[in-house]
């Protein structure tokens, strides 16, 4: 007896389809550095665990769906850096920025309506519009140009009126860049002659490299247009803790949040305490960090350009870089690294970047690499890239 | 700019829509007595508690999709006393029940498609089942009869080619009903007729006060149908933790779940890691919690029996009671309680029945009590009913 076809329809994930032969690897004694995944190594702030640890509570109860008052309140001062303008009740807290990019899929749109992403674009993006049975409209990038936001000429001809939403990742994972005011005020103009609403998916803002972060929030006479999209997970290195946000000023898409939010009663306790005491002292560690992604980032770019036939550029933003390989099929390559090859033992784990993209033909050369270890480890990884390719192509 | 028409349809929560008048109640000093909500006062297991504060990571980071291998393993063998014969690949871990009760329904049907649910029911079985484009059924049970489940004979002529599931809660909420052997092994034999899933919502099955609790786990040849809803939230009383399960053994669903599950990457660590450690002295917790229950089902039983032009019946299972009032409008009733009566400055909060009801003019005169307040309250509480509804009927 099988079930539903739209759950056999579900994207799988693309960044799993590698894991069987890095398990088999494993059970084999090889090492593999994980450059797959975006699960930073980086510590959870300390201030923040031990909270958890000193909790009193002697009944975990329902909290607020909307999510715990401090919390929210926390979330309105974070916010004046990036000039948001925020109140209270603008701040939804969720489990993950995954249930929010949800919501805001089923606020915005109804079953049938069309969104416009650029792509490469985080993969799960697909899947949940697949679940809110909305239809992907996937623009272009490349990385001829370190994945540039295409002006609005080429956003315009691509609005029908099923169109409902344009969907941003700003900084972009997977490829690491970062838009800037002018991009975003093109992109802002065309949403509201067109009436679109701008989801834009900003749990990367921490790390921008090279020039400042813009948020959309910033942008005033655009609150009804606006709804973005945050997370714990990765400026506080606490992706388990289940913590993200869904952030917007329009009343209609407040109140159907809202009831979304009461149905599934409310988001994880501990992991919003946790959140709490990370934004008490949040400037010191996130400067840290960002500081340790930034000296990856050079490293990474500085290998990456040496190597003979592999075409890249510096990530301006994230800890992503995509990388397109002298190979034919970069997944094919990826395996092989996994299966045939290694260097004292150890091996390198890449994602495959056609996962990332709508049309799975384009970036076939193409694979994310995530900078979420140390330097001496990316140097590692980078030598047995670079040797890897050697071998692989002298086959 | 509004939102979608979807946002807009979705039912609002109904035990919400007297929560304005008892925060105005409150801010003039009234003291409440909340039996309208499913939160219990029981304390979360001590050992739980303090293993999440005993936590030694340093890095929150992302868990297995599907759950954490050692919760997983502790589920298996919690589920060895209903005769679930369980593998680990069989118990997903969500974000709540909340979560697996959309997962059920995004896995087991498609838009357009039908689930037959016996009313009155849990109120958010609806709000979900919108999100997930399908459409309920109901099937009325009455008070008459203490809600009992109807014969396979009442279900049949339900069905069409878009029926995919029944979708029982078991022991019932909002009912406190249990279904027994027989009244299931009647359903069971439908199902397998009509090519039907059968979930069920079984987070409610530690509190069994008259008769054993039959899980629809244990029917041997309906693994293929089977889908279990449970949770910790009200055995380990830890609602807060979000922690609940998918439970299934059809690898057809098995699959389609774990790529759902994949999608929004991992169920929340504190609140898994607590749930381990429930488990590891749960026989005797669960125990002394249900003991505690009986003997405020007792009592509430006993007072409302002689309560004149009362409606109820003992409730077998679970925390709930709906009760039949001597008024045209119990939320009317419900409201004037709120902002009307007291009795020393305190007042009762019930939650009016109708919104459990798929037809919300059915159980219009009904309530449904939660016995989650030690006895004192319990009777603290009918003293305010007793005599409220006599002030109310002299009006």
């Amino acid at each position: 007896m099988s079930g539903s076809i739209r759950g056999k329809n579900i994207v799988a994930s693309p960044i799993r389809s590698l894991v069987p032969f890095a398990d088999k690897a494993k059970e084999e004694g090889k090492k593999i550095i994980h450059l797959n995944i975006g699960q930073p190594d980086i510590k959870t702030p300390r201030v923040a665990l031990s909270t958890v640890c000193k909790l009193k509570d002697e009944v975990i109860t329902y909290g607020p769906s909307a999510g715990l008052p401090a919390l929210r309140k926390e979330v309105v001062t974070y916010y004046e850096k990036f000039d948001a303008g925020l109140k209270q009740e603008d701040v939804f807290v969720t489990t993950g920025a995954s249930e929010a990019i949800l919501f805001a899929l089923l606020t915005c749109c109804d079953n049938g309506d069309e969104v416009i992403i650029p792509e490469p674009f985080y993969a799960n993006y697909l899947g949940f519009a697949q679940l809110a049975n909305v239809n992907v409209l996937p623009i272009n990038t490349t990385i001829s140009n370190g994945f540039e936001l295409p002006g609005a000429e080429s956003f315009e001809p691509m609005i029908t009126n099923k169109t409902k939403a344009i969907f941003l990742c700003n900084p972009g994972n997977p490829t690491g860049q970062l838009y800037d005011k002018d991009e975003l005020t093109a992109l802002m103009v065309l949403a509201k002659k067109h009436n679109l609403f701008v989801i834009v998916d900003e749990v990367y803002k921490e790390f921008c490299y090279d020039k400042p972060f813009v948020s959309v929030l910033s942008y005033r006479g655009m609150e009804d247009n606006v709804i973005v999209i945050d997370s714990i997970s990765k400026v506080f290195s606490a992706c388990g803790a289940r913590v993200g946000y869904l952030i917007c000023k329009n009343p209609s898409i407040q109140a159907a949040v809202l009831k979304i939010a009461q149905l599934r009663l409310c988001p994880p306790y501990y992991g919003q305490q946790l959140a709490i005491a990370a934004y008490s002292n949040a400037s010191i560690y996130i400067e840290r960090v960002k500081e340790k992604y930034l000296k990856r980032r050079n490293l990474l770019a500085d290998r990456l350009s040496k190597m003979e036939g592999v075409i890249s550029y510096k990530a301006q933003a994230a800890f992503y870089n995509i990388v397109e390989l002298p190979v034919d099929d970069a997944e094919v390559f990826c395996k092989w690294l996994l299966t045939d090859f290694e260097i004292d033992g150890t091996t390198l784990m890449m994602a495959p970047a056609n996962g990332f993209y709508f049309n799975r033909s384009l970036g076939i050369r193409q694979v994310r690499i995530a900078f979420v270890l140390e330097e001496a480890m990316i140097n590692k990884a980078m030598d047995i890239l670079e040797e890897g390719l050697k071998v692989y192509n002298s086959k």
